[in-house]
Parts: structure tokens; C-alpha cells; sequence
């Protein structure tokens, strides 16, 4: 069955993004999280929170982009949100390769319909794209800074409020339910103290 | 936002799925799996392996259910492929009381439409749900005994090639193409030494 063994050595290989760790960590705190289930989770997120996507937005399309969108970090690995545009540039050629090396173990039409499921998300213009980006943007928020967050930041030690905001906003901006839920997180996190605010910080302390 | 303050709860809360250990471990044997990476191994699984679906299943609700299928495990647990009767009726009860915990963070229609997701992958009765089954049949024996596999079964001694073959039929035997290949798949890894073999076991090594 040459077929089946080739489908099969693609998922085997796809095995490996369990290896690959992200810059965030669990909500728990305990370990940082891996791009496998960082995946599985974006897509958990799109069954839950699809109401919020514009309406005639095809949401498992969406799933399908999430569920694709890191595997090219196999090869090329992954990437922190505050990289440079250096950074990103040679990045984008990596991934790029890492993608015609994975997506080239599929058969013929196979190979070519993952490869335009993973550029459309990379491209972000279609619907489902912006939907699957803005997902992307709020899940480390979430894990991060949601309810009682432990706020891991150690890998960004200079992040501020208005500046995730800042990094955040051309993705989520366009979904108002949850640019002001982010919004209002980001706040409650710099209220406890989990994240300083420039403003707080310009500002002199009350009575001081 | 009442509604998206008790989405991002329940989303919360399935992160605990990545800290519930499986018995399988990775395919380069460095450590177990997660549920939650291996939902979204079945999810790609569903996306790469579908032309081998009855005709006429809706690959889009096989995903859902992979997706879904292992969440109450965050309140529930695994259990072993190999768990006795009174092992699987146990988990039954505790798996439907979880789901009830878990589901019940959602708001109502929501609550409703996961935890009908999770009783169609437990029924088994529609062609999705018997598809999406066999995929979870067939990921742990691609992970342990695939191409270079390094078929770490610590935690099933007492395995054997035609005991894997008897647990794994009733989900695969329908899906010739995944059937044939589980048992080639079984047989080089009987020839390997990495499973035992109950009919070489009975008969006389050659020349002894």
C-alpha cells in the first residue's frame, strides 16, 4: 500500500511538532506549551468562540488552518511574537523550504492542498484566515493572563500593556468582541501587577 | 461579556487536557503523549487519511470529534487500551459525570452541542463516529510501531502480536485499507522482536 505508507510517513513526521516548544507557557505554569497542542487548542477555540467570526466565514476551514499552521516548525522551529523584521524575513524562507520538505513526503494533490491551506493562513486574506490568525493572537493572552494567570512572561521581561496591545491589535482589532475582551484582560493583568503599563510607569506614584 | 468571559473559562479549562499523560509515548519514545497533542494528531489523522471513510462521511465532523473526544479526561483520567470490564464501567460513570462538569461551564445551546459531540464519538454508531474511532484505534500502533518505531510498551509487558490484532479489529476490520496495514504493521514488528508473536511462541525455534 505505497499510499497509505507515504500518508503514514507524513503523520509520522508531523509527530515532531510535539518536540517543538513555544515561548509561552501552560496556563498552569508548569512547563512551556508545545506547537502540537498549542494547535489542537486554536481549533478547540474555533468550535467554541465561531459566533464571534464574520458572518459566511466557513469554520472548518478554519479548523483546518489551525490545525496546519505550525507544522512547517519541524523544520524551521518556532518563532517569538517580538522577533525582528530580520528575524521574521529569514524565518518566512525557512518555513517556506520546510514546507515543500514536509508537505512533499504527501502524494501529488495532497501535497498541493496542504500547501495552500498552510499559505492561506500565512497570506491572512481570506475570511477564515483572519479568523484563524486572530485566534492565533488571543491564545497565549489567554493562557497567559486569563483568570487567575500566573502571567509567565520570563522570555519577554521588557513586555508592557500598550505594547502587547500594540502587537496584537492588526489581528484582532476587526473582531470587536474580542479586542475588548483582550483589551480588558491586558488592563486586569496590569491592575494586579502581572504586566507593567507605560502610562503607570511615566506617571509618578500617588503620593509620592 | 458574560457569554465570552464563560467561553474563555471553559477553553481555560481544557488546558488541563496537555497535562493528562497517555500510555503511548511519542514516536521517538523521549516521553508519553499528552491527550491533547494526541487530539490533534487524530484531527490531522481525519484531514490526511480521509479518501479510506465510508463513502459519504462528513470529514468536517470527524475532526469535531477527535477534537472533543478526550476532554473529559481533564476530570476523568485515561484509562488502558488493555482496562478490565469493571476498569471500563468505572471510567463510564466518571467520564458522563465529568462531561456534565466540563460541558456545564458552556452556555446552554453550546453545552448541548459539545456534549452531543462526545456521546456520538462514544456511541460509535454513525460512519463519522466509526471513523474517527478507528483513527484513535490506529495512532497508538503508528506511534509505537511505525517505520523506525522504537516500540516502547513498558506498560503492556504482556503484549502480543495477536492480542493487538484481537483489542484493534472491532474498530478496523471495517476500513480494509487500515485493517491490512495494521496487521503488515504488526507482522514487521513481530519479525523485528519488538512484540511478540503467541504462534512463535508455541512452535520450536528452528533448529533447537
Amino acid at each position: 500500500m505505497p499510499l497509505l505508507d507515504d500518508q503514514m510517513a507524513f503523520l509520522l513526521t508531523c509527530d515532531r511538532l510535539k518536540g517543538v516548544e513555544r515561548t509561552t507557557s501552560l496556563h498552569s505554569g508548569q512547563r512551556m506549551e508545545n506547537s502540537a497542542e498549542h494547535s489542537w487548542h486554536l481549533a478547540l477555540m474555533a468550535l467554541t468562540l465561531g459566533e464571534y467570526a464574520h458572518p459566511g466565514t466557513d469554520l472548518g476551514q478554519v479548523v483546518k488552518l489551525v490545525l496546519v499552521h505550525d507544522l512547517v516548525e519541524i523544520h524551521a522551529g518556532d518563532l517569538h511574537f517580538e522577533a525582528s523584521a530580520a528575524q521574521l524575513a529569514a524565518q518566512a524562507i525557512q518555513e517556506k523550504q520546510a514546507a515543500q520538505t514536509l508537505f512533499g513526503l504527501l502524494p501529488g494533490e495532497q501535497r498541493e492542498a496542504f500547501q495552500v491551506l498552510w499559505e492561506e493562513f500565512e497570506a491572512g486574506q481570506t475570511a477564515e484566515a483572519r479568523f484563524a490568525r486572530a485566534l492565533d493572537a488571543l491564545h497565549p493572552m489567554l493562557l497567559t493572563w486569563g483568570q487567575d494567570g500566573l502571567g509567565c512572561t520570563d522570555r519577554a521581561p521588557d513586555l508592557t500593556q500598550e505594547r502587547v496591545l500594540r502587537l496584537k491589535e492588526p489581528r484582532l482589532r476587526e473582531f470587536p468582541a474580542f479586542w475588548q475582551w483582550a483589551q480588558q484582560l491586558l488592563e486586569k493583568a496590569a491592575e494586579a501587577g502581572l504586566l507593567p503599563s507605560e502610562q503607570k510607569a511615566a506617571s509618578p506614584l500617588p503620593g509620592s
